[in-house]
């Protein structure tokens, strides 16, 4: 019998409630006092697909708050995102992957060279990746949004970026950046699950396809616009005219209060208008708002309102409004990113893996934004990691 | 250069909303005081389709009613689902078409034997394709909807039915039913746009299999469960457990009317329960109510309220208002509709055209209920007609 | 110092969730554990009402359940509706109250006479009256509805249903009337919180009357139709006409699967639709309907859709989405009633307390249904505690 | 027969909207082609009152476009505002109105002395007046809402304000106030149905407070704040915590396109959240947008979501979706407006018309924003009207 590889998930921003959820949910499954739901990987569909079991994963990761997943975890079960049991039942394990957190980088200068965080970085994967024997890790970023990055020329060539970080500079890149070098640099598979700049700069992304790493992103779609990419294409396919759609989006968390900074905000309201304009061309108008709430919690609530005309150009409408909990519908996605990208990494896929589209508000290599469309694509790669063909670029 | 064949459109149900709004708008776009909004068609794939140009349609219909199109014009206008100026531009067509609509027979025994209604109807539809020289003619069924009928022997097979056809036999089959037969016998491609028994009935699919005609049905997806379409998948393809799915559907005018009854209803309430099921499982608690309030008019309000399971379980909902001009939502899918029998007739396709499955609530022929995967079977068909192959069995 | 009265709250139904949460509440009150929200006799305008603490309630009460008020506190807790931390650090004072709980009656032929029904029930509250010294005690009937009753003759006055009862009539009354005649004979104020027929009917009435107790009722007022109470006098004061008011009630919980029975729901559709009629006048076409969502728990989730018409007849639409926790709602509302209750007792008001129809459906002694004019006859009535003119009648 | 003093209503911003459904809907009432929706003073509580009839007023007003209200009529016939058929049957009742209609000035820099512009307004004011021999003249500014207007000194006394304008002063008051002033030097009650300046400045309510005439404003209150005025104190009277109340507004048409000005927007935006803050108390964290989405034209749809906290500090929501048209429920007040500052000029009444405040969301002379309080002043203003006492200061 084969040995199953051993596999590792490396979360940059560890005490977060993403993270945490994905952690503490993890655990759950392998201890059987959770079920799937919200687990795409865990459809039929990718049953032969080869994926690492979720009970396998190992988890480890970056989190410069000085605070624990078990504080995590009870403000979760505060907030009604997780049962008060769960925890009760997971402590040690919770304890346990808390000792594989390092505290990597705060958001603001570093106060040294890129090139020292860089390195400092990847050597802590490394080491994780070492001490657990694992055969590969992959690295998401789940932290707190960045605003947009301020462009420089040495964002657009690995070339001229390397010689800039080996000359010493400081603060050329964002951290969230920083965090997808090293992850690359240490061999590792990486994702953006946020709109942060990280590995989407032209130089990173150079990086990873020289490394022959696959990567994925970004800003994973768990609300408002994963409904929006099956209600546009709707409204195109039936050739009914859409002509107006506002967005409201509430609360609160830590989420809600980073996206209380105007600037921070512009990155998530740019990459949420995406959708719309791919599917439906321009002409549309489409304002849209998010507000700090601060008592909802990780409760986000979303109205959108679509104005649309039917034949003869009568006025027509369209209301929804979401409540979910965030943290609950981003947590199995990492889960489902760790397990699609170890095995891409496996066999040898590389560069922007866009059949990962599905799971993305803004993703990296495409410009496909219907949901059905991200989909069957992500079954194809479910099809190919079945029966993989022998080593090819990804996207 | 070959000449355009001839189209004719046969509305059963002539002077009620849908088919004068469906008149009026064919009109409309010939004279162009309108554009294409909401015409499937009309959008680029299927421009290498060969289809018939709505300008081409030559419309006639049955209808017991003693009023006019002109009538059910200004009612629609009072209604303000079209504006009184395209009315006022268009009078003359309607008085036109008017002239081409008989009387056919109203719901309810029919106090002579089936057979000759049915000779009747087919000869009315015969006389209109000799006097306007069509090479072909679509009939479509826009009537009120009937209630559920009571299943008989003679229901099931052709030749029974025929035979007690030919016997005097009276009130056998529903008039949807009896409109259908003498569709197929006149050689029509036929339609059910409504939930009634129509040509659902075995007995009338042989009869279209027999004579080498397309159909298709039935009970035409315009709002509320055209957005369960996509809705439904994107849990499913999410692995979002749904939990509940409760609708409330308001809506007046005559189909409002007609659905007071509760038990015409059923046959609405049936059809639309048919995709939830079908896409999610069963496990989905799902009252649904329709509720008739005149003065909404030919507005259908219709609310959602879902509830589904996160990761952890976690209980999230979604809810949608939709408000929609039920006639002006119709009108283009019976075009479209139209003229794509034409061209399945046309190019010898027959028996149930299951690639329209898009257009209706309980398709014949297949069990998918997604609408995205209904669009790719429809371009998939558009593709077809650009270069028909040799006649072949529709489904 | 004058001492303070002691008083009792008895609660019909008392392992239920509304009662659960009720004692609950009052014990987190008092250990300093929660706040006042949702408390209307804790707003300023009752602090010189002479009103008793809720500090100081004695509980007790009738429960045909074999379960405990601490297995209903876990559930209440697994759905939501109360923190977890509040039960564990209360245990000690439900296990108290839930010995304070005598198993009464349960829906159905109880196979003995109802006086011998009455006598029991009403020995129960005396004992529990004696035992703790109280000065008076107020019955509260917050148990399942039941469905509408068939009226008889015997219903219509005290004397008649006295001579019956004396007689060895069985099944003469429902049991939610046998708890109001027992309380009554007890020498209790006594309120109904659900629409059961309970204290309403005429012979009850009398007999308090009688008594010289206050009774108040029915149907306690806590979401949707709360909401109702105030938007329909805002479309009646602005002379906006409203056409239809639509509305769908989600509901799971025990008091969901109570209102699944079609019969019982009837009692509740009656009550929930005569604010509408009262404020609005008729011509309003207002469907309802309440399903059993079993998934929602406590959470009771409404929709209304309200169309109305403007100045030269526009139509326009207000509709709205409540979503509140049953249980959360009533309780405080049952420690209102009581303290208001006890209040009118201990200064002789006797008869309908109809300056408590802000906290009713289907308020007795009154057809007012305009919250605001409500809540002014309850400030009315608060200032005449502070000020208790000499004995009189109540209603 | 004592005869009915004859009244004018001379509206400022006289083509717009708002005027234009006043206008029309008076001649549709005097017409006997509409009914009296909306008009709160139609209401059998001000049958006594001694109001003008509709069917007597007299109309004219300001307005620089050069367009005409008939041309304003049928823009609203497109917007589906008022029937085309009720603008052809009043066709020279609209003509012979324009006539009234005087330019007045625009927005921005007079290029003349203050002064010199009142005295021209004033002028044209007291022509109306004589040409028709009217008793009296009420004039209401429905014109565009302008910024917030920078505070100066001169703004606080009439004093101060008087010497300013005598000494040539010139852009010293915003429009709105020119025109206030204006009317009160021509002897006219005066209304501010807009959150513009108007009769706000403290120098213009001492110029009214000296000339005896009564004033009322500023805001009217006809959509989203209506329903927060009624649902604010339900949350009050039942001591539910309001925890945050957001709220987005989508409208279209001439009001959408100003307030698409943020600075303009400011204006409305204070107004607006001034019933929160008075009702509900600090502590509610409040977002509010206001969108201009052209294609709804004057169909204003407002979202507002509430969550609050019940019994145990248990979260609950309400969501509400208004859909209401504008000018339609704009326009009866305006009527409502000018037959009671007409009634209160004709008794005496003079200075702030605090009773009105039912009408406005920033109510001069009180911080009373309870609808149902408001509705009880204008009821014992109404009563005072019907038996007027001796002359007495309004407000």
């Amino acid at each position: 019998v084969p040995q199953q590889p051993r596999t590792g998930a490396w979360l940059v921003g560890a005490r977060g409630s993403v993270a945490t959820t994905t952690i503490l949910g993890a655990a759950a499954l392998r201890a059987g006092l959770a079920g799937p739901s919200g687990l795409v990987t865990e459809l039929p569909d990718f049953a032969p697909a080869g994926l690492v079991p979720v009970d396998d994963l190992v988890f480890g990761g970056h989190d410069p708050s000085p605070s624990s997943l078990l504080k995590r975890a009870e403000n979760l079960v505060a907030g009604g995102v997780v049962p008060a049991q769960l925890v009760a039942s997971l402590h040690d394990e919770l304890v346990t992957v808390d000792r594989e957190v390092r505290p990597g980088i705060a958001a603001g200068p570093a106060g040294r060279p890129d090139r020292a965080v860089i390195d400092e970085l990847a050597g802590d994967i490394g080491e994780f990746r070492d001490r657990h024997r694992l055969d590969r890790v992959v690295v998401v970023n789940v932290a707190s949004t960045e605003a947009p990055v301020q462009e420089r020329a040495e964002h657009r060539s690995w070339a001229e970026l390397s010689r800039a970080l080996d000359a010493g500079s400081r603060d050329l890149l964002p951290a969230s950046s920083l965090y997808a070098v090293a992850a690359i640099e240490a061999g590792c598979a990486y994702a953006d699950f946020t709109p942060s700049p990280g590995g989407r700069l032209p130089a990173v992304q150079q990086l990873a396809y020289e490394r022959g790493l696959p990567y994925a992103g970004s800003d994973a779609k768990t609300g408002e616009t994963l409904v929006k990419s099956v209600l546009a294409p709707m409204f195109a396919m039936r050739a009914l005219r859409v002509r107006s759609w506002a967005g409201l989006n509430l609360l609160g968390g830590g989420d809600g209060a980073t996206l209380a900074d105007a600037e921070v905000a512009q990155s998530k309201l740019t990459s949420k208008s995406q959708a719309l304009t791919a599917v439906l061309g321009g002409g549309v108008t489409a304002p849209m708002h998010i507000d700090y709430v601060p008592n909802l919690g990780d409760w986000k609530t979303a109205w959108d309102h679509i104005s649309f005309e039917g034949f003869l150009g009568v006025p027509m409408t369209l209301q929804f409004t979401w409540q979910g909990c965030d943290s609950a519908l981003a947590a199995p996605l990492v889960l489902d990113l760790v397990r699609l990208l170890a095995r891409a990494h496996e066999i040898g896929k590389f560069g922007a893996l866009e059949e990962l589209s599905f799971f993305f508000k803004d993703p990296v290599g495409t410009d496909e934004h219907r949901l059905s469309a991200q989909w069957e694509a992500l079954r194809r790669l479910a099809a190919d990691f079945s029966e993989p063909a022998p080593v090819s670029e990804a996207g």
